[in-house]
This record gives C-alpha cells, sequence and structure tokens, in this order.
C-alpha cells in the first residue's frame, strides 16, 4: 500500500528511497487553516536555521556532522579494538550513551550482545553498583576495552564509574592499560586533561554539537563503528537527509510537515506524544527520540511530552489507554518496510497458517491504525525502508531536524538544557 | 531521613519491615478538603472491594491469589527444569510476561542472562521474527524448556510463536519434546485443549484473575520460579499487603493515600504520572506498572497517562522537561533503602571520593526530589527496604490494589479491557 507512494529524491548517494510521512490519519482533528500558518512559520524559521540565523546558532554543529569525514586515526583504532576485543565497556550518560545504543539495537539488533563480538556494555549511566560490578564479573577472562564519552568530563555518574573501571583494567593490564583506553570529549574539561596525563587516545567531539545532537559526531560513531557497522553509510544517509530537508526543499518537505502536525496537534491541547513502533530494533531508537525532544522542547513551561510503545508487545498494556483513554494524545507510528529477518508460521489450520512474521506483523501495523484513529487518535506515520546504515542516518537527521524547528516553533531554546543543573546542583550541596 | 518514619505492622511473617509512604511533596498542589472527599470515597470503595460487592468482583481472583498454597506438583516441576534447563523460553504477551520479567529483574537483576542458569528468554511478545530465530539460534546445543502462558491461548501472537517453537523443540527432542513443555492456561480455551492432545503438563490460571494482575497466580510464579526465587516469600509480603491495606486498616492505608493522591492531582488538570525509579532493578517494575495502571484506567475518556523514568540516567533525558517542561506530569519516586550491591568510588580527590555508590545515588535522589519539587511538580515517595522477595509481594499487592481502587473511584471498571478488542478486530480481518 505504502511502498508505491515512496518518492525517490536522493541523489549523490549510493541507496534512494528515502522516508516516506503519511498525515492523512491526523487531518481532521486540526483546523488546515492553523496547520498552513505553522508550516508557514517553519519555512521561515527552516530558513533561519539553514542560514544559521536562528537562536543559539553555535549550538548547530549537528548540521556540519553530516560533512564529516571518517579519518584514517578513527579507522585504525576501530579496527584495532574490533580484532582485540572481546568486551567493550562504553561509559557515558545521556547523549553520551544514547544515540550509540540506538544505533547498534538498529543495525545490529538488541540481542547483540548474546551473539556478536566484541560486546558492548554500556556503563556509567546511573550510579548503581550492580551494573559495573556484573561487567567486572563477566569480564574477568576477556580482553576489555574502554571508551568514555562525555563532553565536559565532570559528570557525576560516569566519573562515578570512571575511578573503578581504571582500577579494574590496572589490575588487569598495568601500565598498558592506558593503551586500551580511549577518551571522546571536548576540546577542554576534566576528562580531556585526565585522558592527557594518562596517555590515553583523544577524540574530540566539535564545538557546537551538544549530547543528544552527538550521535553522527565521534561521540556517536566510534562506539557504533566497534560493531562493526558502516558508519560512513550512515552519514552518506544523513548527508541526503540535510540535503532534502533544507530550506529550499518546500514541496516535499516532509520533516517541516510533521513538525508542524505536532505543533499544531499540541496547540489543540495534545500533550503527550507516542512514538510506536513495530519492531524490537526501535526500542532504544524511541529512548533516544525521548530525550532528543523532551530535553529540547521542554523547558519555560512547555513542550510535548514524548512517550514510546513497542507494538505488538504494548498493545497489550499502553494499547488500551491509547484506544479509549484520555484524549491527551497522539502517535507517530514509524515502521520498517522490510524487516531484518522474517520466518513463515508452519501450517496449522488457523488465520495465520504459513503466513510470514512480517505479513501478519505489517497487518497488525495496519489494524492498529486503523482501530486507533477510529477511536479518535490523531496517528501519524512515518515509513522508511530497512534496517540499514543509510536509513539510519536518513531518520536521525530527519528527527534532530525536526526537533530542532519544533523547539524554535514554541519558541524555546531548541539546544540548551537549563533545568539538568537544577537536580545537579542539588546533589552537589549534599555531597 | 527516611528509615525512623518506617512503621512496623507487618505481623505472621518473618520479615517485617513495609513500604514507607511520603506525600508531604504533593500537598501544597491539592486542595486538603478536596483530597479528605476523595480518601473518604476511598475508603467505602475499599469496603465495596474487600466485600466483594464492587463492580466485576467476579475479578478478585488476584486477592485471592495471596493465600494461594505453592503445591507439590509445582515444586517438582521447577526443580526439574532448574535442574535440567540451560534456557527456557517463555512464550506470553501483556500480563502474561510482564508481571514474570519484572520479578525476575527486581529480585535477581536485569543482567541475569548474563550470569546465571538456566536463561529465561521472554518470546511470543510480538511478531518479530528476530527476537525467536536467535533464540534458537544460541539454543542449539543447549538443554531447551518451554512455558507457555495464556488465559485463552488464542492470542495471536503467541500463537505465531508457539508453532515454531514446537517445530524447533520436535526437531530436537522428538517424541520426547512434549515432557519439556508446559502450558499455564485457562479452565477452557484453544491452549488447553492443545496442550491436552499434546500432553504437556498443564498449571491452570484460577477463574477471576485477569492478565495484569496475574503475576501472583501460577501465570507470574512458575516462571519466577524458575530463576530460583523463593516464590513463597513472595506470597508472603502479599499476603500481609493484603491485611495492611484491608478495608480495617484506616488510619495507616496508604495503598488509599496514594490512590487519592493521584486522583486528586488528577482531577487538579495532571495528566501523566511517572513513575521514577533509581535502580537498574526496577526498569521492567516500571513497565508491567505501565500496564496495571494503563490498561485498568485507560478508557471511557478517562485515566491518568503512566509513564517511566529510570534516574540517573533520565535526568539527562527526561529530566530537563519534568523540571521545566509542560505542568502536566506529577512524580511517584519508588526507592529502596538498601542496594542489591554496593561499591565504593576509588580515592580521586573530587567529591565522591571514597564514597559509596548508594551514598551517592541516595543523594541523588534527595537531590532530584528538591529540585523538581521546587520546580513546581508533585512528587510523591514510596520507598521500600530491599529487592527481596517478601518486599517484591508487599509492593505488587499494593499497587494491584490501589490500582483497583484508583480506577473504581474513576468510575471505571478496572478488570476489563474492552479496547484491546478493536486493534484485535481490525487485524483479523485483514489476515
Amino acid at each position: 500500500m505504502f511502498l508505491s507512494l515512496y518518492l525517490k529524491r536522493a541523489e549523490n548517494c549510493v541507496v534512494g528511497i528515502c522516508l516516506f510521512f503519511d498525515d492523512r490519519y491526523v487531518r481532521e482533528f486540526v483546523i488546515e487553516n492553523d496547520y498552513e500558518l505553522i508550516l508557514a512559520n517553519l519555512k521561515r524559521i527552516n530558513r533561519l536555521l539553514d542560514s544559521r540565523s536562528c537562536v543559539s546558532s553555535d549550538m548547530l554543529g549537528w548540521v556540519d556532522c553530516v560533512d564529516y569525514k571518517v579519518d584514517e586515526k578513527i579507522k585504525i583504532i576501530l579496527e584495532k579494538i574490533k580484532s582485540e576485543a572481546d568486551i567493550v565497556f562504553v561509559l557515558g550518560i545521556g547523549g553520551s550513551y544514547l544515540g550509540a545504543k540506538m544505533a547498534i539495537d538498529f543495525l545490529k539488533s538488541p540481542f547483540y550482545n548474546f551473539k556478536c563480538k566484541p560486546k558492548i556494555l554500556f556503563l556509567g549511566n546511573s550510579v548503581n553498583a550492580e551494573p559495573i560490578l556484573d561487567a567486572f564479573e563477566i569480564s574477568k577472562d576477556k580482553n576489555v576495552w574502554v571508551i568514555v564519552v562525555s563532553k565536559s568530563g565532570s559528570t557525576l555518574e560516569v566519573c562515578a564509574s570512571l575511578g573503578l573501571v581504571e582500577e579494574f583494567m590496572l589490575k588487569k593490564y598495568g601500565s598498558k592499560s592506558s593503551e586500551k583506553i580511549i577518551a571522546i570529549t571536548g576540546e577542554n574539561g576534566n576528562l580531556r586533561s585526565r585522558a592527557s596525563a594518562k596517555k590515553w587516545e583523544i577524540f574530540t567531539i566539535p564545538l557546537g554539537v551538544g549530547g543528544r545532537f552527538s550521535v553522527l559526531s565521534v561521540a556517536g560513531l566510534i562506539p557504533i563503528g566497534v560493531s562493526g557497522a558502516n558508519i560512513e553509510e550512515i552519514l552518506c544517509g544523513a548527508r541526503v537527509a540535510c540535503k532534502d530537508f533544507g530550506y529550499c526543499s518546500f514541496d516535499y518537505n516532509d520533516c517541516l510537515k510533521y513538525a508542524a502536525r505536532r505543533i499544531c496537534l499540541h496547540k489543540k491541547g495534545y500533550s503527550v506524544e507516542i512514538l510506536a513502533s513495530f519492531d524490537v530494533r526501535m526500542g532504544s531508537f524511541c529512548e533516544w527520540w525521548k530525550q532528543l525532544f523532551g530535553e529540547s522542547e521542554g523547558k519555560n513551561g512547555k513542550g510535548i511530552f514524548p512517550a514510546s510503545a513497542m507494538f505488538s508487545a504494548d498493545l497489550h498494556s499502553l494499547g488500551q489507554f491509547i484506544q479509549q483513554g484520555s484524549k491527551i494524545l497522539f502517535e507517530t507510528m514509524i515502521v520498517s518496510e522490510f524487516p531484518a529477518k522474517d520466518v513463515v508460521v508452519p501450517e496449522d489450520n488457523s488465520l495465520i497458517s504459513n503466513k510470514s512474521f512480517h505479513y501478519i506483523n505489517s497487518k497488525i501495523f495496519e489494524g492498529t491504525l486503523e482501530a486507533h484513529f477510529e477511536g479518535k487518535v490523531p496517528c501519524m506515520v512515518l515509513k522508511f525502508k530497512n534496517f540499514s546504515e543509510f536509513e539510519l542516518g536518513y531518520l536521525i537527521f530527519f528527527f534532530e531536524k525536526a526537533c530542532a524547528l519544533s523547539a524554535l516553533a514554541l519558541e524555546v531554546n531548541p539546544f540548551d538544557q537549563p533545568g539538568v543543573e537544577n537536580y545537579k546542583r542539588a546533589v552537589k550541596c549534599r555531597l
């Protein structure tokens, strides 16, 4: 049904089928004139953003990331880690791990660690002893590398874990441990000095790249590359998206349309957006998306609360609320045209006998869309082709830009997070 | 600070320190008189519920579950599985897996599968081929058992997976495969006939126990028992809670107070409740809680949207929105007095030098509570003692009862889920 509507717009790139955005199931919930006004405003904002004239335009480093060339230093370290390591600890919190985790789950599978090498363990995103002690336990006879990601290097959670990880590596490798730790950090700060003093290899997160917008910088690309994913293809997809959603693309700019629809729904009183997916590979993607939108929009008493649902599991959980509960939410369904894997149900005389999982799942998607729409829930659909690097890069840029545009339309700064300081201050004065 | 306020109320049971509920940080957001009226109504409803006179009182089987005696048949099968199996597939969706998964993560760790035997893989909760094919891949040289949980036996997602799993087991074990598959199902239905025909061992989910209220029935207890957890202790905790939150306990009935506060906040216009936890063991607990509350309350255009946050990870994600975004939400923070494991930060001249992870984490909790409260977010706190079976049973019953009471106060039926049929119908007519 949808495939025929795909538009081939990509140029200068190997793969060329991009995102399909469907807003037919949302139109009756908004006044078309309101939508057109918001869209017109977003076109103006998009021009400002592209010409670096919006608020905090020094924080548009994420746009420049798409032109990043993966250099020899990165290629060498990735080859070294992939050939040597059984297990890699990636230390980071917030944007310093959500992007990499999302990409690995999307490209390789959320069960990556059960079947692939090196295992990638994300640590330092809590101050719980259990994850880190368990990681040490399962790593004791293994070859371990460490990647620590922190722009400032002063984040409490990462610092608490880094001390223990250093001690663990020192016990395991002695003075050679410094050859197996790499730091990904900003131009200045604690982590940079610590890494220099200890002779760890350092990779620099460019200026103007905030945490939640950092997945296409070294902060995301290096951990993603460790999984064996082709990071150049991810950048290629993002580059095409950057072109597609630039201010020149008026007629087919789905990124503007998505941002305009959601802002329009918000102004009509909808306060929660659910990103709903139909594939287990999308679970971490939703977590990344929640940070991106929640942290960018949620300030000055504004913002759409970002939530997520994993269908069909959550059709037997949040599904009831979505269908018949408080009318405070709208849904954005994100679906892949082709699955990562497929299998056929054995003959059993039932409705699903001899049908493929993907066929059944696509009917679950269509049935859910119909049921929720009939239940008066505004629904948008984003369809991408498959779980490839190119598509991932395209999706990342789509959402980054849609997020920046949405926040600017709400007249908040998409690139700061002043509220995060409140809890940090309140914690520090207690320590 | 909080420990001194704990009330020792448990009787007839080995462990005796229960939940501590703190509503001081929510009082200024509600009118005390409104709260008192709602509380009075909830006391009335609690009496109706306890005397089986509320709506759908035939669905109060979950209350009777607390008196369940773990019989020999269960003990024998658990011993057999634990001694024989390397891997157990648990097939189920919604309430047929969320409760068991929550309990295993809470009692054993979310990293259970990396270090314990038998591995427990939850399948059949999506129609994605990848989880199931990956499960077959990692199980090929292993001893596998299967537990399929479905009250009706006709749920699409479970049926799709069960056919494949049966085929896998038949290839692996031939006619002996039927000795390694057990069915947990209702008095009647497709799964029961299928299991009887194939001579699988059958355990019966009692009448009146709905999916999301089934964790203390065989549906939850058997998979939980496979992990080595003491299921009798879980029931013991639930039994104490059942007594503590009965209609006779007026003065200290925290369950009523929690329900009353949330309904009061909802009536003041708060539409989202975030269950926020500070320990990785609570991640699946939040998912279980979201189904329990979302599916029970979300009907007739009513209900509080249930969301969750895992701190401190999400302090660097949703934290910004909670602190400064739209004022549509309130928080229920659930914290453990003692951690599952602890470790001390090595000496490093920083604020956290030589401090234990749990000490730092407890300061993160206190700082977050202060910051969010000062950011005008109504906050409630639920504190439990530790990650033990007794505490888990106590918490489960606390939330089950609070949920039933809340839904009844909203004048919706807590025990049905009519909206779930809509998607099922729309899917079926497409197959």
